[in-house]
């Protein structure tokens, strides 16, 4: 049968639009003296700062895996003996406790079981008792490997409340699903190789001035992860170190796709698109991680590989049929798989494809579903 | 008069080939999971390790500007007190001095004029003197700001001689000049920028046994700029984060096109424009910064500004014409202007194009020079 490229419906990187890889491949100046990148990067950041409820001078995009700016939001944030309240219902959260021993912090953890959310009572308690000296608290919005979404509004209100600095990773959920930093966000990163659908190589920070001036007292001196060197870039007319104009012009590229659409339209298709991918695990008998239905993101779903099935033989298979869908990983490495969808691939169009795809690879490992009926049940979730 | 689009004649970032460009437009997979691309991120370590003399296995390639990797060489191999030996004849060279300190290092200085190069036996004096407690020793091959190369075989061997580590900034040359790890090299760092014609966004790291041992000692706990955590990475299976595919497909592109023409042949090449280049300088009465013309690199040439010109004007007329040349940074800057000859534009072409705008450009500032005799200049440098 004749084939064509299989999506990429991995929650990121992402199938990446002819459009962005046309982008990326526009003849290019220098951007150390071009002023129109740098007009270029400002208008990039106007329309992230209006995504995120923020002003453009708090945007900061530099070159660098989105783990970059998680791990420079701590060293610029916290000094040697502060404590960290580190809020983790996954690897991810988790992982922040990791990126503060090694700036003298002490993470203290609160966590909940990868298949819940974090609860505003509880997180609330937790600052007052066991984190009460915490400056600075951490949290996750999107956990892909588990495919939660955290309710970032409610928490961020509660730490605010209890006057703490937040530092939020929201790689997996920038583009995709409402953010506004005006909810209490000090430090938000999102990356460039999940909704945004870019390569990886970009790494958004939105800074608060509260977070600035606290990284003014802090003074890290590292130089690659300083925060403190972006600020007001356009105004100095230079950058710390040479910008990367193919992926700037790809960013603005991707953002202004975004902005053509409008933010709340396109939140409300991952929203809808979730839903049917929801259903159509349902529809297939399969059991999502998320311990309800309203607690899985709106931008990656997954859901455990039936009893006695491989993880890596379904997803091959997958593969053949045209979708590449992902294992996970930690804990859930082999016992889960996941479909993205992620900006470009948050349409009915790649779902059906992806849907059709794995439907047809558990027939192959003898896990019957009827195709069809798992397409009618995505097709009703989309459209409830 | 018919424009077409200016050559990026600067010294980094210089002009991305149409090979490349389309070669980071490719459509892409997911790099975290598919093996295809582990194979070229493989197959361009390779390459690099055979141009600079030493195995894939020594080689990382990472998301970053190369300033992350001239940090990460610091942050790997210094200790709180640690000494370490600076030597300089520039920006770039002064610059590690403040990489070393955040990191708990004492910089100890041997600087020598820009106009000049480092000189062997001068080094060793310092090595056994001054510096004689310092463990590692920073260097930076090519100088851009002032167009000088040093003698990196000779420098290394002493460096080696007196048994300290050397970490060796070879942003501008790598690619360009021969650079060999063989000749006492620990931490070589070159960038994507420069002469590979790439965008920036990825650094270059040839990496030594024994440096990767006193990483191990010095334990470093960060996690963006660590180096310990890229050993064996292809048999790991596993990056410490997602990689950039259409950076890693422009590279190989690039690696393959050095390679089919043949390392010593590139660097002929660049030798030959570069002899051409500051034969057409000195046809123009200019000055070169080099005190001499031995000293010049062949991948940039920096002279200085005619009494009582601007560059800025000299540039932007020279972009008129169709060519973008550089100023220059420091105490340089507003005082010399310089061309890159790079990868792409180390070529008769290119600097044909780049010599006749800038000499149009002096002649239109009051500055007269006979275009033509500028051009039989550049071609019998070149044929010399």
């Amino acid at each position: 049968m004749l084939t064509i490229d299989p999506l990429i419906a991995t929650p990121g990187p992402t199938e990446i639009p002819q459009r962005i890889l046309l982008a990326m491949a526009k003849r290019t100046t220098n951007p150390d003296l071009d002023p129109d990148f740098f007009r270029r990067y400002d208008e990039a950041r106007g329309i992230i700062a209006s995504m995120v409820g923020s002003s453009k001078d708090n945007v900061v995009v530099w070159v660098g895996e989105a783990m970059s700016g998680l791990e420079a939001a701590v060293a610029n944030l916290i000094k040697a003996g502060d404590k960290v309240a580190v809020l983790s219902n996954g690897m991810f959260g988790d992982a922040f406790a990791d990126l503060v021993s090694p700036y003298g912090g002490s993470p203290i953890i609160h966590r909940v079981n990868y298949s819940e959310l974090l609860d505003p009572d509880k997180v609330r308690v937790f600052l007052r008792n066991e984190a009460k000296e915490a400056k600075v608290v951490t949290m996750v919005h999107c956990e892909t490997p588990s495919g939660t979404l955290n309710n970032l509004k409610e928490i961020a209100g509660v730490v605010k409340s209890e006057g703490r600095l937040l530092i939020v990773d929201a790689v997996s959920s920038i583009g995709g699903v409402e953010v506004n930093t005006a909810w209490g966000i000090d430090v938000l990163i999102g990356g460039s190789q999940k909704v945004l659908n870019l390569p990886s190589g970009l790494t958004i920070m939105v800074i608060s001035n509260e977070a600035w001036d606290e990284a003014e007292r802090v003074n890290y001196r590292g130089f690659y992860l300083n925060i403190r060197l972006w600020r007001n870039v356009i105004e100095k007319g230079e950058f710390p170190y040479t910008h990367s104009e193919p992926l700037i012009n790809a960013l603005l590229e991707s953002l202004r796709l975004i902005n053509e659409e409008g933010f709340s339209n396109v939140y409300m298709r991952h929203r809808a698109v979730s839903r049917g991918v929801v259903e159509a695990v349902r529809a297939m008998g399969l059991k999502l991680v998320p311990e309800r239905d309203e607690y899985s993101s709106p931008t990656v779903t997954a859901f455990y590989v039936p009893n006695g099935l491989s993880d890596v033989a379904i997803r091959e298979a997958a593969l053949k049929y045209g979708a590449l869908i992902a294992g996970s990983w930690g804990v859930l490495k082999g016992r889960v798989l996941r479909i993205g969808h992620m900006g470009y691939t948050a349409s009915v169009n790649a779902m059906v494809t992806a849907l059709t795809a794995l439907a047809k690879a558990l027939n192959d490992s003898g896990y019957r579903v009827k195709v069809g009926d798992v397409i009618e049940a995505f097709l009703s979730g989309v459209a409830a």
